[in-house]
């Protein structure tokens, strides 16, 4: 497992003090990294992700076929600089203080459009239902690997945010490990539901909805609020009404319901930062669990409006200078999309 | 504990999923942001910091004085604009799923030199000696007060980092919590002592100094190492050899000896990295509390070579695109400083 073995792929490390794990890869050093750097290939009319230059990238595992002429209308590709690779096997090495495992797993991106657009907004709320429907059969489709423990979701826009190509994308990556973030989550809802025979997130949206302080958008299937302690400035989670653990067991009318919240949610956010960089990603449970009646899938949108800097590093605590209640008000009042 | 509520502190939340702390801090919103914008105020010499312009901060709680001139050497002030402020109670509010406290606590700034540089480095060894010295007098002084629980020393250098100012300077919290970062340190490392009798930090610290592969720097007293499992490219830890639970327990002649190697690390870094953004934090026990023979305080460096993305938000993991074993090679070939 060390720098010097044979194996192509990089491998996940675990830190003895505090338990966290780590991706080394040196073929995402290859990347392009630089925003400024992108924006010249575009000028210069070789984005990657277009239409008409699919062989900048490696062949499509997905292809969604356009209906109304010959193209596509979103391709999923393996990613060019992969976090993680697929080899079959899982290889495990401890020495002492040193744990680590193989970087066993599938790094895919996700082209949302032929066209040149920067953000999800920039398709219809039709053409973003067909993403999230892709987002949940690559899911489908990548837990059946027995090496991979979990899916995660991610997008990146704009430069603050860690975007290295413009064009609208989102990542997926099946991991050997189940990260974290999201084993805490899974972890406290079911101290959580022990305790009070109810989902926390079922019981939060029911407070979120009385109150109606921090919810910004709201549809027959899902809602859209400020969490209440929100890590960043305009933070805001998108969750299901009706109980689900697992986001790719959504229901077939969910798909549109999820589109347009997600869409009116970041169009929104777009309205009142100009050219805001934001992430989201997924919370939903690991692969080939059951259903569970105390998680509860959602996704979360980081607009990245501050800065990280060595508080947060350092004590794992965010300092959020806008108030939730005060993000949400901000974000109702912004002026609807007539388009 | 509600934003209507009269107390002018912000509150600190924790959320009820993941378990998070955060602070909520309007005051903190209208400091200056833009590192560009303060880099004009340096051009036209209002560096609220520097020698002549002390109107511009709150009046200092500590003050070394230049025995060579009239003026001063540190001077520590509250931050303009806290994060966290002191009056004296702790109020706790338990809505159900909303648990908050009021935001007690205490926010100063270390201005570690009265010239204006930008980097801790651009002082003598002598001075960033005075300036360790100082970190630890205010981590005595504020330990006494009751509703702190942990205080937290950190630093940003540069735009990517989060500076808000240029001028080269260390901020100190005292919080009423005890970060999750801390508090997941310090339970790990007691798991690991009771299985081995040994602390997990002195372990480490004889395997590196064994296999040298990551070690960058070392004198009688300290050495910095890139962790095996490094979050960041190039990111460094600094640790006394000699067993101790607490910074502010070092021992007279340290002082000396963590100001060289600090100084030689950054300064590696620096010469690596043009303009090289770069954190660093204490991490050491909290306060009042007795000599731990698990804990083990250190330094964490981290340089702001690479962007946080969705991904690490959504996991709580990070990819690194730099092996520690060929960071720390490629900083220890960094010409050795000769001034």
């Amino acid at each position: 497992m060390k720098k010097t073995s044979n194996d192509p792929r990089g491998e996940i490390r675990q830190d003895p003090v505090s338990n966290n794990y780590i991706i080394l890869s040196e073929e995402r050093a290859q990347r392009p990294f630089y925003y400024e750097f992108q924006n010249k290939l575009i000028e210069n009319n070789v984005c990657p992700f277009c239409s008409g230059n699919e062989e900048m990238t490696p062949p499509a595992v997905l292809t969604v076929d356009d209906e109304n002429n010959s193209g596509w209308k979103i391709r999923v590709v393996p990613n060019k600089y992969p976090a993680l690779e697929i080899s079959g096997s899982l290889d495990f090495d401890n020495a002492g203080l040193e744990y680590g495992l193989s970087g066993e797993g599938v790094h895919e991106v996700v082209i949302e459009t032929p066209r040149h657009e920067s953000s999800l907004t920039g398709l219809t709320e039709a053409e973003a239902a067909d993403v999230i429907k892709v987002y949940s059969r690559r899911l489908r489709d990548l837990s059946k690997n027995k090496n991979s423990a979990c899916g995660m979701i991610f997008k990146n826009t704009g430069p603050v945010a860690g975007t290295s190509v413009v064009h609208t994308h989102t990542q997926i990556l099946a991991l050997p490990v189940i990260p974290p973030a999201i084993a805490d989550e899974i972890y406290n809802s079911q101290v959580y539901y022990v305790k009070h025979g109810n989902c926390i997130f079922c019981d939060i949206l029911e407070n979120e909805m009385e109150s109606c302080s921090r919810i910004i958008e709201q549809n027959d299937s899902f809602a859209a609020f400020c969490p209440y302690a929100s890590r960043f400035p305009y933070e805001i989670w998108i969750a299901p009404l009706k109980h689900n653990s697992h986001f790719e067991a959504m229901q077939d009318n969910e798909y549109n319901e999820l589109s347009a919240i997600l869409h009116k949610t970041l169009y929104r956010l777009e309205m009142q930062f100009i050219d805001c960089s934001y992430n989201y990603y997924i919370h939903t449970m690991p692969f080939r669990s059951r259903n569970s009646s105390s998680y509860h899938w959602h996704i979360e949108i980081i607009p990245r409006t501050s800065f990280i800097g060595g508080f947060e590093l350092g004590t794992g605590m965010y300092i959020n200078q806008v108030f939730p209640e005060t993000a949400a008000e901000v974000l109702k009042e912004v002026v609807k999309d007539q388009r």
